[in-house]
Order: C-alpha cells, then structure tokens, then sequence
C-alpha cells in the first residue's frame, strides 16, 4: 500500500475539531459543523465552545486541550485575534492540519501581512498543514469532511461524484460548484485556498491526483506562487491519468504590469501562463461555462480514443454546424466507407451519408434506424467517438424512450467508445443517459468543441512526457558586471549556441593578421562598453574585402572617435559576412512564477507588429522546441514559404533547447538573455548569433 | 398609415385553409390545425379535407372553392405528387400566400427540381407568396397564426415575445426554438424557408424589420441565395432601429468548394460572407449558444448606450474574470472618481473600489450597501451600463429579496441604462429580474460578452449608414477578348485606379524617343498575349538608365525571342522605376452571392504565409475602405511602424473605392480584377498599380 499523501490530515482527517463553532447552523461558525452532521462525517468530531456543553446536538469542549481523543485536524473560524491562540493550541495538542476561515491577515495589508507570517511560522514549527487564511474551506464529500462555510452546501450534501476542484476564489469557487451541479457534474473533492499561506493550488492537484475516485480535476487560478510545484502537481495528475483543466484570470491586469525588457514587453505574463499551461499538459478553459462544459466532457467514465467522429443527426442544419465545429476543433469527420453508405441510403433514400450521416426525421417513422445507424458507426465503421444530434426527441412523448433505448443499448455494446448527444431532455432524463455512460449537450457547437478538448486530454495522458536533456551543472558562474557582446557570444557558445567565427582585435595589425582565417568578407563592429547603439556611431562595417580590413580598422576607430570622442574602446570585433537565411529572436527572460522562460520570434515585422512569439518554460529539448516553432504564426516562412530554401530547423531547435539548458542552469544568476539575430540559415548550414545581451542579477 | 408589408397575407392573415388537415393533432396535416386552435387564431380558419364533415371540431370543406369566404394564406401539407393540383387551386381561389410543407422538390434532385419550378410559375403567374417547399412553416404568435408543425408547439402556445427568427433549417430552428425558450426568450414570429422557393431569410427579416413588436432579429443562414436582397432587409432593420444577429454556417464545406482564382483562393466564401455580414451591420453569432445570449442580451428593452461599463462583484475572483472578459471585448472599464471610491470604502473598508467594486461578501450583513452602490454607480458616476456579479444570492433565502428589491429598484430610477446580472436564480426569480428589465447571465464572461455583442449592435444602429459614391454609368463595354497588361492599367486609369506613366513601344527607336519624358531610370516588359510569365522569359529589365533604353528594346526582345521563339510580341512596355513603399494586393472577385467583393492584402510574406486579407462588398467610399485598411494585421506596417514613413492612406483609400465603384458597374461582364502589387508610396506620393489583370465573363 502506498504511504498516504502529505495532505490526507487536512482533506481526508479521521478527526476533527471546530473552533467557536456555534449552535446556530445559518452562521458561519455553525454552518460547517451543521454540514459535517449532514454529509454523515464517520470520524470524531469536537464543536470547541466555551460557552456551551453540546452545540448542534453534539457534545462541546470548552478547549482544545479538553478533547479527550487525537485531532487530526482542526477548523479556526475565530477572530483573527483569537487565531494565533488558537494555532498554538492546535501544536500543543498535535493537530496535523487547520482550515483557517478567519480574514484579516495579508488581504488587509502590512499589518495582516506580520500577523500571517506568525501564523505561518507558528504551522512550520509544529508540523500544521495550513489551508488558508481567508479562505471558504474545503469539502471532500466521500469522507463526508466538510470544513468550509459555503453556501453551497446550504441545501444539503453533494453526491461525492469524480470531478476534483481546486479555486483560489472562495466565492468565485462556489459559483463554479454551483454551475457544475446544474450541469449534472459531482464534485466529489473542493478546496478553497485563500491566501495560500501554506496549501496551494498545486498541493490541490497532488492530493487530487493520488485520490483514486477522481478522475479529472479542474482549476480556479488567479496567480501560480510556485511554477515548479504547480508542474510537479501536474506532471503527477497525468502520470495518474487524470486531465487537468485550468480557467486562469488576471491576463488583462497582470498583462499591463509586465516587466520593462525586451522580451518581458513581448510577453505580458498572460502569454507565459498560456505557454506554460499548454507546456505542461493542462486544457486551459477560457469562460466558466467553457472549464463546465469540459469538465463535464472529461468526467464521463472514458475518454475518446482518437480524434475521428461521426456525427448522426436528425437535421441536416445541425450536422453542417457540427462539421463546422469539428474543422474548427481539428477532430476529423472520416467519410463512411462506400458501402456503409449505401446502406444507410437503403434505410433513408435521402439521407446524407457521408459524415455527418444525416438520417433526416425519418426516424420517427422508423425507430430501427437509429439501432442500424449505431451499430454500422461504432461496429463496422469502429468509430471511437460519436455524437449525435437529435434535438427535442430525448423529451419528446413520441421519441424520448426508444431513443434512449437505441443510444443506452449501443453504449452498453461499444462501453470502450465516446459517445454524446445534443438533445435537450429533462434533468431525470439527462441522468438516465448519464448512467448509461453517454453525455448531453444542449449545444451541438459545444458539443463537438468539449469532445475536442477531452480528445486533446486524451492524447496528453496517452503521449510519453518529451525528453528534457540534463541541465549542465559545471559551468562557470557569470559575470556580476555588464557583460560585452564578444562574452556574451562567448558563454553561449560554450553553452552550445552556434555563433560565428569572431575574433577581437585591437590594432590595424592584428585586424590584417586576423582577417584571412575569418572569411572573405568580413563585418567589423566597435566594442566599447559606452556605446550601445554601434550602427549610430559608425561602429559596424558590413561586407569588407579581408585584404581591407586594416584599413577598414583605422576608419571605424576614427568614425567612431569622431562621434563618441569619449567613449572607452576596447578593441574591433572581426566576424566573417554571412548572408542567406531568416533572422530568429530568441529570449530568455526570468520569470517570476516560472523561473527561466524561453521567447521565439521571427525577426523584423513578426516580432514588431504582429507580436508572433511564443514560449517555454526551461529547460526543454530539441522536441518540445520543435512544437515552439511550430506555433509561430509565420511558421511557414521557416518551411520554404515562396520559393525560399527550407531553413535549418534542427540547427534552431538545437539552439532553443541549449539556450533552455543553459537558462535553467543560471536560473539564479540571470535577468534576461536577447539573441537578436539568430539567423537561420538554409537546411544543413547552421544557425548563428549574431547579437547577444546578457543580464545577470545584480 | 403605412402600406400593409407584401409578406402580411403569409405573416399575418386574416383568413387560412388547410389542406388535408387532419383530424389527428399528432400528424403533421393535423398539428397546423391544433395549434391554430390553441393559439386563438382570430381570422378564419377552414380545414379542406373532402372525407370529413368537420376536422377537430371545426367544419371542414371538401375543397377550396367550396370556401365561402376569401382566403388570404393556405396551408399545403399534401404529398408532392398533389401539391401542383391545390396550388392551382390556390390561384383559382385568389390566395396571397402558401406555406408549403411537402417535400420532394429541389431537395432530391433534377425530378423534383422540375416540380419545383412548376410550383413556381403557377404561384407567380397567381401573384402568390410561397413559403417553403419542403420547410417546417412558421408562426406569427401576436395573431395565433400557425401555419406550421414544428414540434416546438406540442405544449402549447408561446408567448409573443419580441424576438423575431428566420431560419433555413426547420429542425435546427426548431432547437434554436426550444434553446431561447429555455433561456427564457420569447420568439414572436419565427419563419423557416425550407428549400426557398419564393421566400427567402431576407424576405423574413424585411417583414421583421416592419413589424411593431419586433426588437431584435435572429437569423440561421446555411446560404444566402441573394446578396443585394440580403442587404437591403438588412438595411431596412437598421433604418428600424432593430439589430440582426446572424448565425451563418458551412464555412467549413463551402470553403472547400472555393474557386480557383487567386482572389477566390484565398478568400474561401465564408471570409466573403464573414466581410459582408460585418459590412451590413449584422452581430455574426458563431454557435448557437452566442446566438441565445446576444438574442437575450437584446431583448432587453434597451441596448447599452456605450462602451463604458461598470462591474459590481461580492467575488473579487468574479471581478478579475469580468476585467478580462471586459478588455477581450473592448469594453471600458473606467475608474470610480477619486471621492466615489472613497465613499465606498466607507461602507466597505476591504473593497476594491475602481471598477470592477468589490463589495465583498459584506452585503450579505449590510444589503443596504447594494442600493448606496447602485445609485453611486448609475447616479453620480452615471454608467450607461452596469454588471452586477451575486452568484447564489439571487436564489439564496437570506439574499434573494433584499437583492432584488434593490436591483429592481435601481432599475426603475434608472429605465434607460442596461443593467445585467450574473446570478443564478429559480426560473420565477429569472422571470421576475426580466421583468424588473435587467437580464440574469449564469456565466459572468457570457455576461460581458453578451453585453458587448448588444454594445456593438447599438453602435451600429446609432452609426450613419457610410457614404457610397454614385457608381459610375457611362463606362465604355470592356474587351470580351483577354485584356493585355497595359489595356488593363489603361482601363482601371480611367476608372481613377493610379497607374504609372506608361508607353507601349514597337521599337528601339520609339523606346528612345519615348524614354526621356518617362523618367531617369525605367522599367522594361516585354509584351505578349503568349507569355504569361515574364521574368521567367527573361522579358523584365529593372532600373535601365533612360539613355540605354533603345539597347535595352533590342536586347530584352532578343532574350524573349531566345526563350521562347515562337510567341507573339505586341512590343515591350516602358514604364519609370519606383522604389520606396509598400507592395499591397487588390482584388475583385464576382461573388455568386453578393456580387463584385473587394479584397485587399498586403503583398509578400503577408497573404502567402499568413493569409492577412480582407473583402468587402462594391460599391463602397472611402471611409469603408479605411475600415478595411484598419482590418488588416499587418495594418501597423501602413502606418509607419519600424521607423519607415507613413505611407500614403488616402491614396490607397481611394484606389480601393475607385476599384469598388469600376467593379459594380462592371458587374455583369466582369469575372476578376488583380491588382497585383499596387505600390503604395509614402505619404502623399501617392500609390501606382505596377500590373494589372482584368479577366471578363466569356
């Protein structure tokens, strides 16, 4: 039996006890005890009340250290005043886990924040779990555990159905909760996180991910604290093969208080979420009624085993509509093979047969075809998913019931497939097929776009996690001070990111010595650490003949004596002349959240007016870079777009993971890394930077 | 009093006959009739069934001559085969107007085609109104007309709501039907057009636009068989102040079908009609479930008068959702005044109170900081809209009537502002929201969103219709016969379509004499009604010094006869050498559905790799033209991004009105127009068509 998960005390406690827990169930001192009678909890439960001897019909303790048993784990729903005194007693009396309702604490300000930290240290110290502060609590209806006030349990325990959610809203959760029951989903297990003091999101997903009833867990995010802890949650949820789906707010708010950089411009944090969500495997769900609808797709007992459907309907509108839909959501509606179709026109001399297979209103007339067209889509055709449109009939007198007969029966012969309907029935109606393992959508377009996102879930679990390279662990530290290009170029060389043939020179001399082994024609650039815009200067000499290049030195150096006649120069950088190609932009901007985040961009007008980059946490290798390219809008361009040489895409992925590898190496030395350029050349010819900026912390 | 709609005897009868109208309300010839009783049809009704001396209850005539009466509208539900014999019959008679629901035309193929036209000449050479073939009918709820046996009217009779629908699919109408109903929209007149013998989607939105009790349009278009017309009952809604939501499908199979020009190529209709349903005005709803909330979002009783909206929550989560939603959807949020905001955080200490206000659950200890936010917000702040987020609070017993007396009250001090919720109440609770006039949204992204749709329709319906300049009549017929280059610079020149300064010249000696008075440096083509691609055959030269013009003849006309001996060669054309600019793409392509349609790309990487181009609909002036310039992506490139000039906007405004004009009035003889590029100049240098095609109908 494997060892229980870190937070079994705070979701699943075999004891339990409640601070100021009152004899009136409506107020929210009372109601989470009054919700623990409802739901059946079968531990110990300790109403802790001073004031009184039973509280709710239960006997009360006047303290903490009164109850005679172990608790496991507490609810503090006092004052915040009181809330330091009570935590204390929670580690006298060897409490494992507390669920803080209070408010008052860092949402207040500074002053809350000190008083949050005590909480914190005093949880640390004696070995508390803490969930909250300000926070709705949390319910897990198998254990019948129920420490939280929210409203939505007011009428009454939920079934304990397979749907985990984890929300960093209490209220906004409750909502969530609230649409997903009248959408027919059970959330079994839900955690409110308030402040996050200690318990996460991602501790959310982890104990979601362990729990054998869940089987998908979606997500209320407003900010990620911790982006490796978030990912390890998530890695674990899909080894468990559990989808994880994600609605993450903020993206206009926190977008405008993106960092000043390069990169961090291009980026807004919204973008990075969006990468790294995708990165790591979750669906991210856009609206509330989106994260329901797929939730609602991902809890129905399997997941579509592929991307092909067939689509039967009643009315040929709806199946047009459904067709549009599937191209939309890339889910492949494979035609009917010859025969299958004339069979299908056997039964409905009009029908379209194809896919979407039309069988028209004819089925009024003649119920067997829906048996037939069942049988022919999932038997001899072996369709893994199927929806089908049938309108009012699932509530219809005439229809309801040999419809369900039909779609029940062929659920039960084909168990292994994915079947849905748009129908719109009444709720009993809506369990009946439920039951039978098949899901109703009012909205055949959100039919097909919710399998669509259980299909990309599918394949997610299914895919082997890409292979990430170890990050090197020997390389030298940086430099603290500003780092010049030459070194720059230099430390990402030896990290594995091509660049061309330099030398750095200091006289008319050696520029004549050096030139004949760099190249034919060179580019000369000034290397001065006052001069940040070279080109302005006259610092950049592009295409001159090697035989020239002592003289092309002298005239470079008086140019740019001329115009910066105080600047400090080190010396003339030498690099061969290349031409041919696409320039890349490549970042590496430290984020917050996520540690090192890589940027790709097409150079020029992609990067500037069309803001076309795209990111990844690192490190990552040369296949998750592959995909990174692939999502560039101008992806084509890379490809041999209008008449060009296909690029050398190996040598730039090769580049992006390196780049990546080396990030997560510097993680805590490095601010920002720009190649801008990295110019691409054609298939088999490399890559290189040609510009490169370092910033390490200071 | 205005003249009576053309469509009334169809919509609006004062007396119906039924053919074959059964006794049994079940089957179809029977459901007409029953639902008519139901209804309380106030006109005349007259069952024809010649086996029965009365039909449900009524008397029935053995046929329609043997009505006493007048009969306005008739009902056909007799099979095909005797639908040309009661259509004669309907003439003989005098009826205005057949709603047809038999089958077996147009729909399977060439035979019932035939029929079809039959059925046509006899209802035009009547002057009858047709309604289907092979539709499900429709109902006019204000006068308990149903001509129709749509399933939605087994349980009886609908209100008559404001909301009116033209759809092309019975069935899936039927479901569009029975999804408002649940969202509790009431669907007054609802018109299905089944093969649209007659009476098309257009016809019903004219007759919509008209009708009094109409507010809002709701349309289901697979294919729009008449573009102008189309537009024009658009226009007439507008003009009547009502908005037009259209739900357009089978982009997804037509694109397929799309033609082979490259124009067509890469518009693919459904950008056609995506461009001219945005052209006309009209809210294009993408699923079904968009269509519902912006239906329900305007039918309201009012739009919004603005962009500017408030957003209340008691969920800080809520708030950041709605925040996101507001900004994806170009809503303002603008910020309290400084002392507004201080005012509520006197009620409210922890509030956010810029906008969205976070009252926080503090409300629900103190509901009379809901009216003091209410009145703040719609009073001294006065928001012409304003969203409220109280998820179960509206059907919670502590807080469902403390809110909504404060909702509902604020509401009526304030009739003329758009106040929505997102709540979830009972459907009572809905109702009584409704009609307090504020709108219930479960989901608070749909809420923002739903409010942005109606924004967007009120903008539109407060928008002056954009001036369109006479289209021209006096242009000379163009060549049925291929257009050469030159002819068609010549022929679009004259239609106020920049060309550059060109000569056509036989010979050295002409090229030089010519040569001068062209400009410093030139461009040579050859010309040649056999060679298609110039620069393949050697027949461009670039950049000849006028001086070297007459060597330059000689020599690129030496080269085509080298590559490709046998060819005819008309002469070579001389033309100045631009530089400086942009290269943009304009079309024309004869659209089946809405006639000559402009499009417009930028050149080069643009449309070939990222498809970045727009159409509208000819004729247009030159602000619709600056609409679409703004469409593009790459749009900022125009405007001088990357430190190059502005370019010339007025120019390439112009051109695209100019070439909108040529191609309306060439509509019947043209096939294509490329302008491929046109060199659009910095500004004010103006802009040039460097080629042209022109290809006519044979």
């Amino acid at each position: 039996m494997p060892a229980p998960h870190p937070l079994t005390p705070l979701l699943a406690p075999g004891s339990v006890a409640i601070f100021g827990a009152s004899n009136d169930p409506t107020r929210i001192s009372g109601r989470s005890l009054r919700y623990y009678r409802e739901a059946g909890f079968r531990g110990e439960l300790y109403p802790i009340n001073p004031t009184r001897d039973t509280v709710q019909g239960l006997r009360a303790y006047p303290d903490l250290a009164a109850v005679p048993g172990p608790v496991e784990c507490a609810v503090i729903a006092v004052p915040a005043n009181l809330a330091v005194e009570a935590m204390e007693a929670c580690v006298e009396k060897g409490v494992k886990a507390v669920v803080m309702f209070t408010a008052g604490f860092a949402e207040i300000g500074p002053e809350g924040r000190l008083m949050q930290e005590r909480i914190i240290a005093i949880a640390e110290g004696g070995g508390i779990r803490l969930c909250g502060p300000n926070c709705l609590g949390l319910f897990n209806m198998r254990a019948g555990h129920t420490p939280t006030f929210s409203s939505f349990l007011e009428e009454g325990p939920t079934p304990a159905g397979p749907l985990g959610m984890v929300t960093q809203s209490g209220a906004f959760g409750t909502h969530l909760l609230a649409l997903s029951a009248r959408r027919g989903i059970q959330v079994g297990v839900w955690l409110s996180t308030g402040n996050e003091a200690d318990v996460s999101v991602a501790d959310g997903i982890s104990f979601l991910a362990d729990d054998p009833d869940t089987t998908a867990i979606a997500c209320y995010v407003e900010q990620i604290k911790d982006g490796a802890q978030f990912a390890a949650a998530v890695a674990r949820a899909r080894a468990n093969g559990k989808p994880v789906i994600a609605m993450k707010v903020g993206g206009s708010t926190i977008g405008a208080a993106a960092a000043a950089s390069h990169t961090a411009s291009l980026a807004g944090s919204d973008a990075v979420y969006d990468a790294a969500l995708r990165q790591l495997g979750v669906e991210r769900a856009k609206t509330p009624a989106d994260l329901v609808e797929i939730a609602y797709a991902c809890t129905r007992g399997r997941l579509p085993r592929s991307r092909r459907l067939a689509v039967v309907t009643m009315s040929g509108g709806a199946g047009v509509l459904m067709a549009d839909a599937a191209e939309e959501e890339g889910l492949e509606l494979t035609p009917l093979a010859e025969d299958s179709q004339k069979e299908v026109l056997g039964w409905v001399p009009f029908a379209a047969p194809r896919n979407p297979v039309d069988v028209t209103a004819q089925a009024l007339n003649d119920p067997s075809i829906l048996d037939k067209g069942f049988e022919l889509l999932l038997g001899k055709e072996n369709f893994p998913s199927m929806v089908g449109f049938f309108t009012t009939w699932a509530s219809s007198p005439q229809m309801a019931e040999p419809l369900f007969r039909s779609v029940s029966s062929a659920a039960a012969r084909y168990p292994d497939r994915y079947f849905a309907l748009s129908a719109i029935a009444s709720p009993e109606m809506q369990r009946r097929y439920e039951a039978a393992g098949v899901g109703l959508f009012e909205d055949p377009w959100r039919a097909v776009a919710a399998i669509a996102a259980a299909v990309r879930c599918a394949e997610r679990l299914g895919a082997a996690p890409l292979p990430v390279p170890p990050v090197p662990r020997d390389l030298p530290p940086l430099p603290k001070s500003r780092i010049a290009e030459h070194d720059a170029k230099r430390i990402l060389a030896a990290a594995g990111i091509p660049v061309l043939d330099e030398r750095l020179v200091t006289s008319a001399g050696e520029a004549r010595a050096a030139a004949a082994a760099i190249g034919e024609r060179l580019v000369l650039k000034i290397v001065s650490p006052d001069i940040l815009h070279k080109t302005e200067m006259g610092g950049v000499m592009l295409d001159v003949p090697a035989a020239e290049a002592g003289t092309a030195y002298d005239r470079i150096v008086e140019r740019v004596k001329a115009r910066a006649p105080g600047a400090k120069i080190d010396g003339v950088l030498l690099s061969p002349m290349v031409q041919g190609g696409v320039e890349m932009i490549l970042g590496v901007q430290n984020d917050p959240v996520f540690g090192p985040v890589v940027m790709l961009g097409l150079g020029g007008i992609f990067v500037e007016v069309l803001r076309d980059v795209t990111f990844r946490i690192a490190p990552f290798g040369t296949e998750e870079a592959r995909r990174m390219i692939a999502e560039l809008r101008g992806a084509a361009i890379l490809e041999g777009a209008r008449g060009q040489p296909p690029l050398d895409l190996d040598a730039l992925a090769a580049a992006l993971s390196s780049l990546s590898l080396f990030a997560a190496a510097k993680r805590t030395e490095l601010t920002s890394i720009d190649i801008n350029p990295l110019l691409v050349r054609p298939k088999g010819a490399g890559a290189a930077a040609l510009d490169a900026l370092i910033l390490t912390t200071p």
